[in-house]
């Protein structure tokens, strides 16, 4: 009996998953070259799904990295002389930050507590901070930032650059990127892909940026996956090293099946199955909402208190197959993260809830 | 009808790849979390077997990052302060010399022309390197330093910390661990998975250094991957982000089929394999053995010189599905690149060169 996944990544498998990774064996993308024009054709088409999905313009390039904790670090050598600047409210948003700290930038933060969220009134950017951080959705505490929020912060900062961590939550959140500069994402959440695979969205100022610090002396921008590097490469639909061809060919082909049920359908879908969860943790005895501010609940991992402890929970869904992440760290006995992906229906979160509610 | 892939990688899948796969798919091993126990059991599987093909003692660890161009850097931020060392006989060492121009290291080189080796007689080490860069096999050229060189070397500069790319060879070359501090290679290549995995072998020399470095104020060791953080998570066979836990699955069933057949009878019949290739070669009118010094000769990626144009003959290999690499940039069209890995067997490659002798 196959388990159902509501983790927070690695998740759920989408239900498609199977179906591409015997095409890509049939087709033997595991041995072709990426120096081949079948590789490029590849990257071309799960480039124009993703543009599709994400109305992502061409000012923007599509990248692949090794994961999406390889890009916090490929922003930063690439985008920042000195001074960043981050919005800080859980182990994500703060390993972002401590990367920045690690890599000897002037890291400026401003923190809140885990389960609080930030929105534009709360946030004044320190003047010399070339590059802001923002996370969509922070993993570990279930915490969204509203996508007309950051929006707005970029229109009042326009010469700063602007990066967005929506790693656990695109396709999802509509960000405009004639507003942002860059964003990033990792396959193994809402994609529904083994993990192995990140996504780096960047536009021509984060290049210009990249090509700037290039030319000093007392800084540089790394050597591997470096901006100009991937650029240039992007160019001809190559990479600059052999990446993750058969995650590539397979984020592509999901992408598509995706854009066939359209973003805004998948928005709506997303928000209905959040609604369910949200819905249930606020009427049951056992459960509560972590995130008290309902604009910065977010839709794609939804954190619950619990009376009786986690691992009591996570044990009586086990024996029903049914899978959700514990609270991170601190939290670890006290709360359940349970993701709400694409791959996951509203049948499957139903059920999900009927289970919960034995324990009132 | 399924191609049979000779090319320098990515490259043939290893026959029992797809078997591995649809246990990784029935386990659901693309959803487990990576801070499970089911995971740390697969690295631990996976280190077990890498360790006994290999010979790796106790005093390395053995790291999972995205790729071995990654490696090139990680190892370059993480163990030099000032000056690296390189030998540079083809595009993939002047890659790894470059990564350590493009991260400000004082890079020295010795070079030698396309399809030269390098012995021990020829290499003096200046004296202020603090890493020497060897390559065991440049896939670009299909040249190989033999094991007992690199060893002798290292003897001599025993202070001095030695990495080995073993990209296109590993597991064939017999390293002594105890002599050689790191080493690093790719999944794609003669462990027949697709792309998206690199190892690296690193001992407790170069962590200590890693560490030193990591105190210094005008130097920085990454955030992402650097080797303090990989080691530590390393002692709970963890990863500090989320990695290709599918590929870290296959490659541990991959590495115990090889540990099946043994270490000792893989490069005997790696051996033979290549023989049959170079007696080939010398003996045709239409190729000529690339790589003239025989003990230079690599036993993993063969090249040939041909008088009929490359793209012919991979015309002509491709109708029987066969597939060979093209010569690398500038003898593209004078070279073709024969991988010798342990995916295809004697047969196939008797039938490779049967093909080949229609040329002459």
């Amino acid at each position: 009996m196959k388990k159902t996944f509501f983790t927070a990544g690695p998740a759920e498998l989408y239900p498609t998953f199977e179906a591409h990774l015997r095409s890509a064996m049939d087709e033997q993308v595991g041995s072709i070259s990426h120096r081949s024009q079948q590789f490029r054709d590849i990257y071309k088409h799960t480039d124009e799904q993703l543009r599709a999905l994400m109305n992502i313009p061409a000012s923007h390039g599509i990248f692949f990295l090794g994961s999406a904790s390889e890009i916090w670090e490929r922003v930063l050598l690439n985008c920042v002389e000195h001074e960043s600047f981050h919005l800080v409210n859980g182990s994500f948003s703060r390993k972002f930050y401590e990367y920045a700290q690690s890599t000897h930038k002037y890291a400026h933060i401003l923190e809140k507590s885990f389960g609080q969220g930030f929105s534009y009134n709360d946030v004044e950017i320190p003047e010399y901070a070339e590059l802001v951080c923002l996370t969509h959705n922070e993993t570990s505490a279930g915490v969204q930032m509203r996508e007309a929020d950051m929006h707005k912060l970029k229109r009042s900062n326009a010469k700063k650059l602007f990066v967005v961590d929506m790693v656990s939550s695109a396709p999802y959140p509509d960000l405009d990127f004639k507003v942002i500069d860059s964003a990033f994402f990792s396959v193994q959440k809402a994609f529904g892909l083994p993990a192995g695979l990140g996504v780096w969205i960047a536009n021509d100022k984060c290049l210009e940026k990249a090509e700037r610090l290039q030319k000093y002396d007392d800084t540089h921008i790394g050597a591997h996956h470096n901006l100009p590097t991937l650029w240039k490469n992007y160019q001809k639909f190559e990479t600059p090293a052999t990446p993750n061809v058969l995650a590539i060919y397979i984020l592509g082909k999901i992408a598509a099946d995706l854009n066939k049920i359209g973003a805004g359908k998948l928005r709506k879908e997303t928000d209905s199955k959040a609604k369910i969860l949200y819905k249930f943790l606020e009427n049951s005895t056992n459960f509560d909402p972590f995130v008290t501010s309902p604009e910065h609940r977010s839709a794609t991992v939804v954190v619950a208190n619990t009376k009786v402890p986690a691992a009591e929970v996570m044990a009586a869904l086990k024996k029903q197959n049914l899978v959700v992440s514990s609270g991170y760290g601190a939290f670890k006995d006290s709360q359940i993260r349970i993701a709400n992906f694409p791959a996951t229906s509203s049948e499957q979160v139903e059920g999900l809830v009927a289970e919960l509610a034995k324990f009132g």
